[in-house]
């Protein structure tokens, strides 16, 4: 996500190091920085935060940590938890390539992915957050029973995803070709799911187990 | 598929049983009903045969088994297999639930499945050609670099397939959530697609191999 690059921001998330970490302090070590043993749930790529705020809102005995490489854009994302007065929500300013140096294995409980990056380009595969070298960054941060959810309107990103989780041996628990056709009360849409589903475009969704 | 009952069907699929078995007369030796060494694929709920004629036809070489439950149903496909003269067709009046007693285990090359009824109550489950007492059959009757393709407009179906099919282990080859979207030249059409694509139906297809 392109925002206009604003001087202050990286100021704004220093200042905020209750709740952002910009510089990988807690790594290893996210539950000192929650400082309580709730299971944590993570969001790779939050973009503006509506989803993982209102999702946090709702289950405030889970820990909910999103990781965001943009920081004009996490920047929106740390004024609605401010603005929200969320305890339990922490920012990682951070590539999500490097996840399993940020985690412990075992350590997470669900990861979200919502509107991730589509790469349409064969010789991007690499960058698409369902390729096999994410998916064992996953596997290995995610517990036992942990569980993996992916929403995305772009069909060509779905129709990968569906053979990559199949491929690297995932199962799947869940998957919906429609999602805003008799849609879930439990549903929390995305800023990018609103503006697709307004469009018109399908929503898929698919939830799998390691 | 409903069709009016015509009391000369069964007595037309007899006259011809150089392409027709109504009695499992080839069952373990279909090897025999063709008289030749060629790759045998297999259409389950041929329908009317729009598709399996055509493929046929574009594919000499290839021994072609269209297999339908329905006698009312089965005469419009040899009424096509007449028309066009083709010789690597061969049909059976006979249940899919029994297709492991009917032909021998690596036996198949190529299974087609095409917009399968949906029995779209839980409790009808098992009747899907996509659960998994069908895929086992599947299986057993593939060689091994068989392969399963499947194609329908139902979402639900697909759905349920795409979970079925990964939970018992077979690998995705192929995913599209829109065939006729840049349709592809080589895609055949059934008669169900037609309709159905008409109406605006998405398609749905996958290959996978087990
Ligand atoms: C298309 S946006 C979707 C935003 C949000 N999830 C939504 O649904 O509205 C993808 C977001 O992922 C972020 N992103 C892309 N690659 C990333 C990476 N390697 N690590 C962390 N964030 C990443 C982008 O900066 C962007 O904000
Ligand atoms: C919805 S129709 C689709 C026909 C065709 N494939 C098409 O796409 O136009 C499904 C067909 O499968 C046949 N069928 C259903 N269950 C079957 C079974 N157990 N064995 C063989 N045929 C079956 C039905 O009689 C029907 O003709």
């Amino acid at each position: 996500m392109r925002m206009r690059n604003k001087p202050w921001a990286m100021d704004f998330l220093k200042e905020n190091n209750h709740i952002v970490d910009v510089d990988g302090s807690y790594k290893n070590n996210i539950k000192e920085f929650f400082n309580n043993d709730n299971d944590i749930h993570i969001e790779v790529g939050t973009g503006m935060g509506q989803f993982i705020t209102t999702l946090a809102k709702e289950n405030p005995d889970i820990n909910f940590v999103g990781i965001e490489i943009e920081k004009n854009v996490l920047i929106r994302v740390l004024e609605k938890v401010l603005e929200e007065g969320l305890t339990n929500v922490r920012l990682l300013l951070y590539d999500a390539n490097l996840l399993d140096e940020y985690f412990n294995e075992d350590e997470v409980s669900k990861i979200y992915l919502n509107f991730s990056d589509p790469w349409p380009k064969n010789r991007h595969e690499k960058r698409r957050l369902t390729y096999e070298s994410f998916l064992s960054q996953y596997k290995k941060i995610l517990n036992d029973n942990g569980t993996l959810q992916f929403k995305t309107d772009n069909r060509g990103l779905f129709e990968y995803s569906l053979i990559s989780l199949n491929q690297f041996g995932t199962e799947f628990l869940e998957v919906n070709l429609d999602l805003h056709d008799e849609e879930d009360e439990d549903n929390i849409r995305t800023e990018y799911e609103e503006k697709f589903s307004s469009k018109g475009f399908k929503i898929y969704k698919i939830v799998i187990q390691f």
